[in-house]
């Protein structure tokens, strides 16, 4: 408890990502809480965290929140998939009383609110599938649940690339989906913060029967809903850019950040880990 | 001079990638030296360097180095063409009198050679592109010459997917390669050591009249010239598998060696840089 009289209104809400696909999450907290204050860090410097191993992804996840932590966040979102599913412990445990919320379980809750014939697919990067945690935190909510998944590791790269109306996504995403979509699923999970970006032509593959929960607006909702009850919202009526730490300064950072948030990039800090 | 007695022929070559592209040149190399010890460390943990910046890109050359270094090989090559463009020169420093030879060096050399018309097309990494090392490279060995770039950011994670007879990738590599294919060049340099993975859909592409030519392939003729020059060829008879350390052991390892190598995944190593 000895961090707890630290929380204030005016506390920043901390978000951390791998790199920066956790912008999407930026933007809907932004669009959910316009006036809060964030802080994200994204860990440019060693992205992309699914591929890597479980011991590696869980020292990651201990850094990326200490580092938030320096500022005192009010509450901590998990905008990275893969923490979410393979080290939001030892999040919570790097961070004594404050709340933890990530994407993943926001995004199954959603889901679970959502389904009506109880088929649920997922989608995300390997990593995030082949952990089953969707799955797992979807059952947990309601066990009559089925759930199937299905990985895209190239929804990532064709995104950061700009190929969101591209033939070639198209005929990529077609093949991703034609499986999951004729599992009888009513609600399609995007288990990757990317995946927001290429929302369009995922939707219209999958068609107009199938829901589509967007996991970045599910967590944005929840953190609302948390803040609320825990009277933490902030009183202040001032919209501000988010405040950004990065660990290595991409190349393309800027045409990214435009890419994610359809604004132009604010001053970004420069953070060792 | 200090470190001329180590270098002994039955030393093992060295040879350092970002991550697992760098087997295109352990395979090179293999063929072009098939009685050689190769000794193999990937950056699995910190891949991809293309978008990181030159600082952190310099710092991780100069650890990668000390990592092949304990195991004093008697040539250290950089299958990276990232650390080639941006920081040879590291290497070199950190590993004294042993010599050094680069993807990118030994690309640019061989198609300066190869070359009729004096104009040569370079493909690869966003960073290796907006870096103009190739066209340098080749400018320092001819300057008449004419380099014209294209940077293929998706080459990479296709490659990586097995999307290698896809229509999705004919498709991307249409759109990559149109334009460099009509600046009349007769040679074009895969700059990048993903490539060669995906050259037969590049082949098609560009057509006959212009000769491909393979970086990998290129630095393993040089290694062979370089052991032969300063009679460092091994005398041993035995072909042995490569030495493999990585710095993670990224969870789909196996299936890439396959893919990379055409053979099955030896022992590897865990290190930690």
């Amino acid at each position: 408890m000895m961090l707890h009289h630290k929380v204030t209104t005016e506390a920043p809400i901390g978000i951390f990502d791998s790199g920066i696909g956790g912008l999407t999450v930026v933007k809907a907290v932004q669009a959910a809480l316009p006036f809060e204050r964030i802080l994200y860090f994204g860990d440019t410097a060693r992205v992309p965290y699914g591929p890597k191993s479980q011991v590696t992804i869980r020292k990651y996840a201990a850094d990326d929140t200490a580092m938030l932590m320096r500022y005192q966040p009010k509450i901590i979102i998990v905008a990275c998939n893969t923490v979410s599913a393979l080290a939001l412990d030892v999040v919570q445990k790097s961070c004594g009383v404050i709340p933890v919320t990530g994407v993943l379980r926001a995004g199954a809750r959603l889901a679970t609110e959502v389904t009506r014939n109880n088929r649920i697919g997922v989608i995300g990067t390997r990593a995030t599938v082949s952990s089953n945690a969707y799955g797992i935190a979807i059952n947990e909510f309601n066990s009559e649940i089925e759930v199937v998944s299905r990985a895209c590791p190239l929804f990532v790269p064709l995104a950061e690339e700009g190929f969101i109306d591209h033939l070639a996504t198209r005929l990529i995403a077609e093949e991703y989906l034609a499986e999951i979509t004729r599992e009888g699923i009513d609600t399609l999970v995007l288990g990757c913060t990317h995946y927001p970006i290429l929302r369009k032509v995922i939707e219209e593959i999958v068609g107009p029967e199938i829901r589509i929960i967007d996991s970045a607006e599910a967590v944005a909702l929840r953190t609302r809903e948390l803040l609320e009850e825990s009277g933490h919202l902030s009183s202040s009526l001032k919209v501000s850019a988010p405040h950004l730490l990065v660990s290595d300064l991409p190349q393309k950072f800027s045409m990214l950040y435009q890419l994610f948030m359809g604004s132009e990039l604010p001053d970004v800090e420069l953070v060792e880990v």
